[in-house]
């Protein structure tokens, strides 16, 4: 079962790489500008190493050195409030003739744009674009160099708005929420045809009736697509009591800079995080301090847009993972909890290239992944929708992702004899004991104990009374998730 | 109308490159192996150019500059005569526990791969290939370089055959025809799933059935493929009769060598050739000597492999081609005719850059794209399975094809006017009519003639008279193709 990539742990070796260099050894990379970062510490350099005694003979302070933004410039599309552009756009906004509404799942598209997460995009895909994204997963920039992009970012439109934008030869468009209040405008724009049978097969391998985004966000919308550079007029808040965890790619470089990070090793998950979880980000911390990193910094980010309706809503996952930072399972010290504000796709190799690449323009240079990342059952067989190795191996080999270090990992499991969470252990397997998502839900929801050392208690605590206050409204569990004000 | 494409002619522009540079002006290539070539004379040089006043006072005598195939060197599979490889290879087949049945399909893939349009594969793909084709329609080469691949090239192996191998732990097997002959090894071999669904969805941007290629060589195919290195024992033939067209990618660049050709524009078909198509590649080599190049060669490349049971047969359209050459509609000086062995997928914007990738290792830097490229209507619904746009676009986006220039071309269609056929000109779009295939196959069928100017009356008169010979036994038309022998 997919779910059970949710306890799979302990990274195995660093994966192949076929025809590249992926450094083992402490990458270098340039420096990136870590916004107003004050340290002025040396990191990225090691100590006695002929760079090192450059560097103390000339003197030089280095500021942290993160791994630079995909196309080099960490894209920010908010209006600033200074010189008055944002009274100015959202004036704009209210007075443009044509006004496309947006979706959830829109929001936080543009949500993503906006802070950069898919740098180098200045906004929703226009059609070159979007046919390097569905053709090669990768886009070709400015420079001749290929970033990566493996999910289509794109806005739809109907047919009527369609022709009466191209009857007017507009070219910019504002987008409002759904009470009508504009958020952001979009110019320059293209619009061209949205052919979603082809979406679907080339981004999911499938057309198999049931897929969670898809009935989400393709089957009901528009026939056309409209691409263009996006402005948005001023950051994107949910008001869910959850901002503060919104850290911006910009705001988390800051932070990284600040903890004097000169590695970051980041987590995607969209799950409850159990001491399997734990013992592998740990580990890995371990081994990156073995390579020869002073002070590795672990990004936690779950996932925070749009999933499935059987996911742990995103407000249950953040009460769920501050207990296991409370509880010290993960060392806050050397820990960032943040949301990664992405909708899911649950398209398996496909989107866990979206997920690393997103991580890159955050600042982390090493991406741990797991059995079917972004995976789950097939929609209408009897099967996993992907093999569970393909998502590492295609993340190994993908394009524009050459500058980040993928860490997969092998199974962790329940060890019955230790009575706590071990990477298996295939000589005594009959040792431990495999607890997939469906059975750790059956559990909490019967209000059953996992065994001891599975997760820390007031994890547990947390997903019980979740699982208490869904019974009487299981249906309409998505009406908890947070939606963008 | 897909068919339309056949009719679309005069290239436009060439195409916009995103953040590359393709030279307008003729590219300089390394100067690549040109097999036994006799030629010593000085092309790839522009004359009054400082590179040429160069080579004449070194008194440098270069051989023909043809653009390098892909991975630096042409692969070649068919073990050599010489030295008793051929006969021990022979001899291990016959030898060999394990024996695969090639189909037709089969076979033309190891006629492709053993003479290196595929190059730098060295075999049917192995997973990591096969990975890298279905996301990123492109395998990144020992040398960290991407080379294009978009169409996989591989082999399906049953579940019993599949465990017979493993529980052995083969490493070896014998490929053999349909009367047990041995064909080729495919050595180091690697056993992985085939998911069907997931790789039609990835090829062709959908699932829908009634795909020509899937119906013929996916659908009833085993649930594993298997991938390893190939050996050819000897070179594929077919005893048709067309056997002297089938030139390999080094006798091309022999060819080339020998007509002293400094550009090679290659012209990719499954249809009969009309006036349109003619002026479009007379009008290319007009424009290529407008740019500089002394001696532009056309590659005449009808495709021989598999198609679907309404194309016009391979032989019919060989002897189609022959009268357009000897009517005199192309010029034999400065065109080679020759059948490209590919199985056709019908894949569109996938499987036009595969076209256009083997023509690179055949020698040709040109490129000629028309409407809806390898497209076709869509199966179950009432359109094209692909917009006509996009394999131009997608072609000019394609990693791998860099070096490749890619000349789109707009509408020829036959101008009442002047009563041949001409570049459409929407200024007086009245005078034009578009023939489509359909309404091609119609006239030829009910023996009636096309417009005067449409087609040579010799090339015409083949046509007629395949719909002649085929009305007796339509439906076993698929017979008629060659099988290699």
């Amino acid at each position: 079962m997919a779910t059970q990539a949710a306890f799979l742990a302990g990274f195995s070796q660093l994966a192949a790489q076929p025809g590249r260099d992926r450094a083992v050894a402490p990458a270098r990379v340039p420096v990136a500008a870590v916004g107003s970062a004050k340290v002025g510490v040396r990191v990225g350099v090691r100590a006695g190493t002929a760079e090192a005694a450059a560097v103390a003979r000339r003197g030089v302070r280095c500021r942290a050195s993160l791994i630079e933004p995909d196309g080099g410039r960490l894209v920010d599309l908010v209006a600033r409030e200074e010189g008055g552009r944002r009274a100015a756009l959202r004036r704009e906004a209210a007075e443009l003739p044509h006004r496309l509404r947006l979706s959830r799942v829109d929001k936080e598209w543009v949500h993503v744009l906006s802070e950069g997460w898919a740098s180098p995009l200045q906004g929703f895909m226009r059609e070159d674009e979007f046919l390097q994204t569905l053709h090669f997963n990768a886009i070709r920039g400015q420079d001749g160099r290929m970033v990566n992009m493996s999910v289509p970012i794109v806005l739809s439109v109907g047919d009527a708005q369609r022709r009466a934008i191209q009857a007017d030869g507009a070219t910019r468009v504002a987008l409002v929420d759904e009470r009508d209040r504009p958020i952001a405008v979009l110019s320059d724009i293209e619009i061209y045809k949205h052919n979603k049978e082809e979406r679907i097969a080339r981004t999911w391998g499938t057309t198999a009736p049931g897929l969670p985004y898809v009935e989400e966000a393709i089957t009901n919308a528009g026939d056309w697509l409209i691409g263009g550079d996006l402005e948005v007029i001023e950051p994107i808040k949910y008001n869910d009591g959850l901002d503060q965890y919104r850290l911006s790619p910009a705001q988390l470089r800051e932070e990284f800079a600040r903890r004097n990070a000169d590695a970051v090793f980041a987590f995607q998950l969209r799950n409850p995080v159990h001491n399997g979880h734990a013992l592998l980000m740990t580990d890995t911390r371990k081994r990156l301090l073995e390579m020869g990193y002073k002070n590795p910094v672990l990004l936690l980010h779950p996932l925070g847009g749009f999933t499935k309706a059987d996911d742990v809503p995103l407000s249950w996952r953040m009460k769920q993972h501050e207990k296991v930072l409370e509880e010290g399972v993960l060392n806050p010290e050397s820990t960032v909890v943040a949301i990664f504000p992405s909708p899911m796709h649950y398209a398996g190799p496909t989107e866990v290239q979206w997920h690393a690449k997103a991580r890159i323009n955050a600042g982390a240079n090493f991406y741990i992944v797991g059995r079917d990342p972004a995976g789950m059952s097939h929609p209408t067989e009897k099967r996993d929708l992907y093999d569970a190795d393909h998502g590492k191996k295609v993340l190994s080999m993908a394009p524009g992702l050459e500058r980040l270090n993928i860490l997969p990992f092998k199974v962790a499991a329940y060890d019955t004899k230790q009575q706590k969470m071990d990477f298996f252990d295939p000589s005594r397997k009959d040792d431990f004991l495999f607890i997939s998502g469906t059975k750790m839900r059956t559990l909490a929801k019967n209000r059953e104990n996992p065994p001891d050392g599975f997760m820390c208690p007031g994890g547990w605590k947390v997903l019980v009374e979740y699982y208490d206050n869904l019974v009487p409204s299981e249906g309409s569990s998505k009406l908890r998730e947070p939606v963008a004000a």
